[in-house]
């Protein structure tokens, strides 16, 4: 649960989920090591499998070497899996795709049980014609449309797989893509949640992915609805898993 | 989400669920009334659908009366419905029955979603077990073995349903019945998990409840697992609910 922190990435002053893991190898190996993450995570978002790698000379199994660091972990992050990766396995790089959901609540009233896990919306969202406007998405394409201005470097990414279905009063948005930009996944599901709510149409929201003009997408939406769901690797790779 | 509340009952000196509603309803209408309970709950437990009944002059419909609460409680208690009762209303008296449930992660790592949701039992808990042994609950039957020996009165007591399945690594049990002493489901829930462990036949479970003894029963199960579902009313009812 990413409630308590400022995202993964380490950053002074404040407490981040990469600063909690390294703590915690410190104390169990003794060693001061790097632990490099997937990628970033935003402040307040969750990762239900986040994927990471460190150094270590311990000569701990990776069982055991779970099993320590959960115990010394807080309560927010758990190491679900460990193994043994090769020397060159790089958490990031090696990362051939990345699976994010977004979660709306859309019930009449707020709910105690999703504060903080779902974003509230409370415009009916019609999750059919969320879905028709999610598949434009499927391809390769410049997400200008979906980034910050300050973001550098090449905005063209690939998304493999765009889904959208409602479970009672939760609507959830997947993507599986090559790789995401800075809030891009907030962008699109505050855009989307514009289609679902009837004041844009999914044709509308091609034209939006189309003309590259963050200022023609909806608002991001709030970081307390992200999830990154999985991390897909080739075959070869391993890493510890641990859960924000 | 009970989690930050002493319970339902209002107390000196610390935040209960009862206190926060009547100030709620002091904000909105600009009276003081006591806002009347279906029944305590455990401190750190939770409440889907606890039932509330308050006298109260205002004009307010109960659609604005709802929504102007809503406004006014904390993001871990809503108010689900509210609609006018009659004025002999009394949630606790005229509750025909409640339903309980007890929730286990039984997962073989820690579980960050579940955290102060559900109770981590590491042995494999087998669910056909519990069930078997639930069953044995079901009738009217003294529950001298699953209360405080604090409890004042009779401890019989009538259970409609008994119920305990898995989904993936969640085990609940779900108990209906006329009435839940104190930390009797939670008693229940932690001599239900030694069935589930193995180290209990399901006939040793029954001859616990025929025992009538509480030290031969197991411990009382964390309040954090424990959740009041739902309480059921004769047809003529009607009250506001709220989820804590």
């Amino acid at each position: 649960m990413g409630t308590a922190y400022a995202g993964f990435q380490r950053q002074p002053e404040v407490m981040t989920v990469q600063q909690v893991l390294e703590e915690a190898v410190a104390t169990v190996t003794g060693e001061q090591t790097r632990v490099l993450g997937s990628g970033r995570t935003d402040a307040g978002a969750h990762a239900l499998g986040q994927v990471v790698a460190f150094d270590t000379s311990s000569s701990l199994s990776p069982q055991v070497l779970q099993r320590a660091l959960n115990a010394h972990l807080p309560a927010d992050i758990a190491v679900l899996d460990c193994e043994e990766s090769s020397a060159e396995f790089h958490p990031r790089y090696d990362a051939v795709s990345r699976v994010y959901r977004y979660v709306f609540w859309n019930g009449s009233t707020r709910a105690p049980w999703w504060e903080g896990r779902a974003a509230r919306v409370r415009e009916k969202l019609d999750e059919v014609r969320m879905q028709e406007a999610a598949l434009y998405l499927i391809g390769r394409h410049h997400f200008g449309a979906f980034v910050a201005s300050a973001v550098s470097g090449s905005r063209e990414r690939e998304i493999f797989a765009a889904r959208c279905w409602r479970d009672g009063d939760l609507v959830t948005l997947e993507l599986e893509g090559s790789g995401f930009m800075k809030q891009m996944v907030r962008a699109i599901a505050g855009t989307l949640a514009r289609v679902g709510a009837g004041r844009m149409t999914p044709d509308d929201f091609r034209a939006v992915l189309a003309g590259r003009d963050r200022r023609r997408a909806a608002g991001t939406a709030p970081a307390h609805g992200l999830y990154l769901v999985r991390v897909n690797y080739g075959p070869s790779s391993g890493a510890c898993l641990s859960k924000e």
